[in-house]
């Protein structure tokens, strides 16, 4: 654990009773375009609305699609079930980004073929794989960079949702109640301050991974999303529900002890006062002001 | 859904936006004895710290122990499974008392044995079953009587710990985000007000449909309780946590929204913001005032 991110346990000086107060603003988050973060197994085979949501932001049918499938171990084949899927649904044009080494990464062409495009979308996978090839390259930069200029709409499902954020979500387990060695931090790619994303979330039992993620980096709010699900995330720090299940705020602003730091990491956590939001499609919610509209 | 009790979903008028104030103080709880509240599971091999917790409040050396296997479909196996247990750990006596139909849960000869006890314990299985036999019953209302009197300590582990609220969880599912149709609430036993016990909590993804009783019925204040793990609820309404895992305490008396009545049962809930405290052992919790100590 640990980062240059300062994201890790051993590197924040949490705890202490009373806690101190958490400053319930968060930092700017993205600016510009709207990011898409897709809570992994979005609907590919009937209304695809979150594919078509994420295709319209990006320029209808006069986007010009990036895909970057680095994060899985078949990019190929799940390049181009996502390249058919968004020739059918129209774009002007999909290419595919497959970074296989960080080298790749740096490359000014690619970075070009980046500043090329009106969005980018980043598949499943493993996160951990995904942000060893990008996180800290030309690439992630320029990602950044274009997105808080406006200029890309960033897309990442599953794995490539949990990526965005500066401090992820390695890996974590189910089935127990929170402690620390039920989530594992590390640094992702950036594009979301002072935010901690979750996917398949209920599907896979993950609010207590996401409760004790958010225990470990309090300034941090979390964002669990369901299985065909999506958070649309504007520039000015609203987030708008999209799909058929929930999206679920972990906001520890207001917690008023916190055990983490005081424990082994096998032992279950003591923390409290967690305020959580479920949201289903319409709900908006203000990851600055940290309420819902 | 709906009872006598006005537990189920059809009997609330909730919702509306703005919702109304909920009374943060709960109603009379138990008063008198502890109720021993335990999450299932508890270490019958090691330790054993839970059924000391109970057989030294219900009387150690000195207690008469009675024995209500009715929840389970091998009520004999497991009542000769505790009753073992507690002779070696040293109570005077272990008596079990199977009640198979509702007759038997009336007969005086019945009632007569609970009140020569000075501790009850209700094992796992299902409690629907173990309410079908008991609730509303001679002997039900004699355990409430025993218990506000002092002179009875009640325990229940799993299904046992279910049955013992006015409103209790009689089914639910798991995997999916928080909706009506994961969670089915049910009449109990009637020693709990105001309080909706989950069991097997964190190790059977429990909270989304402990999230959704709550939101269904917001006066009451949700406890949610790991295997291995018991809460000890004071005649005072104080609640102190004991064994391995946690206790989850889910209160809605602040709640923003709630849109458990606008939505089919098939749909996601929203619903914000729970307060939602986690607490190992050692931590206490005022459940009249609903914060911890």
């Amino acid at each position: 654990m640990g980062s240059p991110l300062g994201c890790g346990w051993e590197s924040e000086g949490l705890l202490v009773q009373p806690l101190p107060t958490i400053d319930a603003h968060t930092r700017a988050l993205n600016q510009g375009s709207p990011l898409i973060i897709i809570g992994g197994a979005e609907d590919k085979e009937r209304e695809k609305s979150i594919l078509k949501a994420f295709l319209a932001r990006a320029g209808g049918s006069e986007a010009r699609l990036l895909l970057v499938p680095s994060a899985s171990s078949m990019p190929e084949i799940l390049a181009e079930v996502y390249r058919l899927l968004f020739v059918q649904l129209g774009a002007a044009s999909v290419e595919v980004l497959n970074i296989t080494n960080r080298f790749e990464a740096e490359l000014d062409e690619n970075v070009a073929r980046l500043h090329n495009s009106t969005g980018l979308f980043m598949t499943g996978g493993d996160q951990v794989r995904l942000c060893k090839l990008v996180a800290g390259t030309a690439l992630a930069r320029a990602m950044q960079q274009a997105s808080t200029a406006g200029r890309l709409v960033i897309a990442g499902t599953s794995a490539g949702a949990s990526a965005m954020g500066e401090c992820m979500i390695a890996r974590g387990y189910s089935g127990e109640p929170p402690k620390r060695n039920i989530v594992e931090l590390s640094e992702g790619l950036g594009l979301l301050k002072d935010v901690i994303v979750d996917q398949h979330f209920h599907n896979r039992n993950r609010l207590p991974r996401l409760m004790t993620a958010v225990a470990s980096q309090p300034h941090c709010i979390g964002i669990g999303i369901d299985e065909n699900t999506a958070v649309v995330l504007h520039g000015d720090g609203i987030l708008e529900v999209i799909g058929e299940g929930t999206v679920t705020v972990v906001d520890g602003s207001e917690l008023v002890y916190n055990t983490i730091n005081d424990i082994q990491s096998y032992q279950p956590l003591s923390v409290g006062n967690f305020r959580i939001a479920v949201m289903a499609q319409g709900l908006r919610y203000n990851l600055r002001e940290r309420q819902t509209l």
